[in-house]
């Protein structure tokens, strides 16, 4: 029912509990696609699964602490994005997103990325977002280097993904360094 | 941050806590003219009064159960919209809603509340819909007698309002009823 | 242990864990007459289904917001009356009972909701007090019309009963109609 | 509303909030006889302080883990008694009360707990009864002794009672020993 | 990784998770020693049932309110050790203890028990602790008796053994009765 | 009363509420010292204060997320040390520690550090530890530096100390790194 309005083509919606047989499509047809750098897909493995998940997705957003939210394109489900946690304390954020394979290509996830950048620089007066990629995820990785975020460092074996180790890669953008559009 | 479109001039937002001046002011300014049908006015005695209550509406959003969000008027801040409950069990939920003095006279509720019902029957599957009013409350009367609700029946001395009971009447709208615009 | 005597023949008694086989022998001997207009009925499998329900009952009493509890008739149990909610804010409650077949043609339903108005007027000091049945459920809403209530109007959809809906009907007293015995 | 009959003069009454001006009053005037053994009863300095504590009494009633309640003599409150736990994995439980001074001499605690031995050993299958009173608390200990209660021990310091420790005398009745009226 | 180091052989260590093995183990190869007078330990029936215990255990050292810890002796986990409560209200606590078959024979429990009387009369300024042990329980009581503590009495039926009923002995060292190493 | 023993003359002990004047001592005589780098300092005004925190503290420990523990040098009080959090789905940790001005210059918190990393890694089984300090926070830089970890990157703005943001410096050792003494 409320959705952040990215551009004429892309809305951010939060869940309700009637969407969970259209996340568990775009998890369940993007398996694979998935799997390679997330690590919870293979535990979800019917609608009902998100039946528990998305009230405690939606707390967190009214406990001000962050959201996981869907990203439409053009009406139809393409991915998630959200705040892993908001630390009011140091008024830092960190962003993740995941888009379907057939997505791909249309810059959704900069555009939804940089209009979210908007809101929470100018309207929730964060001064600090980061975005955490595995060091190997080039494509995740494009998405703050396109944006202009600044790499801070490597986490070595910061990720346990399956069966091994990931690095990941820190990037940050501060308040002051965004222009906003 | 997260909006839903009645129309091109009318949103409702569900609230953050970085709205909580806002909307201690759009109380503040309308005390009296809210205070005629609304007990909980006089409880609202600074913006800091919001910051428990703004967490605790979205969390019935997140547990499925209602709302309590703001509508806003090409940008502005008018009044509030909300669901009280939703009782699964049965299909029914009842709407409630206020608009400051200065915002009437553009059909904001009507509209709003007519696209709620859209959502409600089409989207939400929802079978009953109630409009509760003070049977003396000809202006909150209006909107369900304008939609076409029915209705349904006195509550005698159903709310106490600060030294004396009122009646309510109650309206429904039923989903087979309710022609989907 | 604790129970409330509302004639020399009635008593009603809030259950203990004890009672659950008692309760359910209750429940399992009448399920087509209570399956008529009550739909947990089926959820009652077994005498353990209840050793979970007492004590949300009894705590129910203990937070003030009503109660759920047993009727006895010359010591045997032969059903239930209960308060849904009280509503302090509107000083409102809502009565709910059912009996036996057995148990049929005493008036005790009668007499126990008429002796329980005294305690709840007089006592707790209520104002309004709503009985709520399906339309349809003549054997019910003998209870309220025997009684003096006002009939206040029809909730069209009220209730789902298993496949479909049925109208309801709200009956009420007020503290001031209720001639005290 | 819900009592338990011990005889045609006497009452244990669950407490509910509206009884909690009684209930004070009832403490208030016996301040001194009650404090002599009772560390609470500073704490009680007025009805409001019951508006906690009662919910409290009836939530561990509810969880069938004891309950502390009100002793009616002709229908006035004359003191209080309780089960301090229940621990159901050994049968056991311990009773405790007090008695306003001037409904002293009536044999009313004896009575009370007489009746509710039976009640403890016939209905909820208790294996054994404590009563635990302060040894220099002569009046508490004529009870037990009067009821046929065997004295099992002294627990030295036992009690904090204000500025010094009191010891504490050990009464247990079992099942078989108890003769059922 | 915290304990509490009785004297060179002797250390009390409270649990982590990654213990569950070694205590299932004790557990396991103690059974029918332990059984005589412990009623859990059919409940153990592996490592993972402690998964949920441990952190109850540390939980309660948290809350201030007593300890449940294993017992090293020359860094083997032969026993364990703890306070069944703290009744900060009258200075009071328990000891409770058990010890592997295997590790009988060298003091382990009088010397435990002595170092922890030290830190409860010294620094937690208790003022009263108990041992309660099965009158049978010839090897328990030992304990008590060889420190000096005092026989207070006899709970008849104290406790639920299996099929039967034990009667209990309770014994109590005061502050000023112990003299501290 | 649990402590964990780095060396002959250093333990990292968990706190109980016994623990208050002393661990406020420890705060209120290093004002100035530790308000440089610990934004916490001036919410501790008097030892009550830790009365709510060191239960929260022990109860982190009992769901094996981390612990704050003191540091004892010859039994005195001189610091703290701690675990942030333990993140197991990724096996890492991170270490936190200060020190009191006048205990500076015997190495303690490098001797805790190296000791609690032999745990961490052989014991706890963890994978990567992480140390964040202040960039312009030379002496605490130095611990990880004189350990051998591994400089990652610098978080801009990545702490709100009072009036203004701080850069940070993460450090890293995974176990494969560290020579276990």
């Amino acid at each position: 029912m409320f959705s952040y309005k990215v551009d004429e083509e892309i809305w951010i919606e939060l869940f309700q509990i009637h969407h969970k047989e259209e996340l568990f499509d775009l998890i369940d047809t993007n398996r694979e696609h998935l799997r390679k750098w997330l690590v919870w897909v293979d535990k979800r493995k019917s609608p009902n699964d998100f039946e528990e998940i998305i009230p405690i997705w939606t707390r967190n957003y009214a406990d001000n602490n962050g959201f996981d939210a869907g990203i439409r394109y053009n009406g139809k489900l393409v991915g998630m994005i959200g705040l892993h946690y908001i630390d009011w304390k140091n008024s830092t954020t960190s962003i993740g997103y995941f888009l379907s394979e057939e997505a791909q290509g249309h810059g959704i996830i900069t555009r939804t990325v940089s209009s979210l950048l908007n809101y929470l620089f100018s309207t929730m007066k964060i001064n600090r977002v980061e975005i955490v990629c595995a060091v190997k995820n080039r494509k995740s990785r494009a998405i703050p280097e396109r944006l202009g975020f600044v790499k801070e460092g490597i986490k070595r074996d910061g990720q346990w993904l399956y069966d091994h180790y990931e690095d990941l890669v820190t990037y940050s953008m501060l308040s002051k360094e965004w222009n906003m559009e």
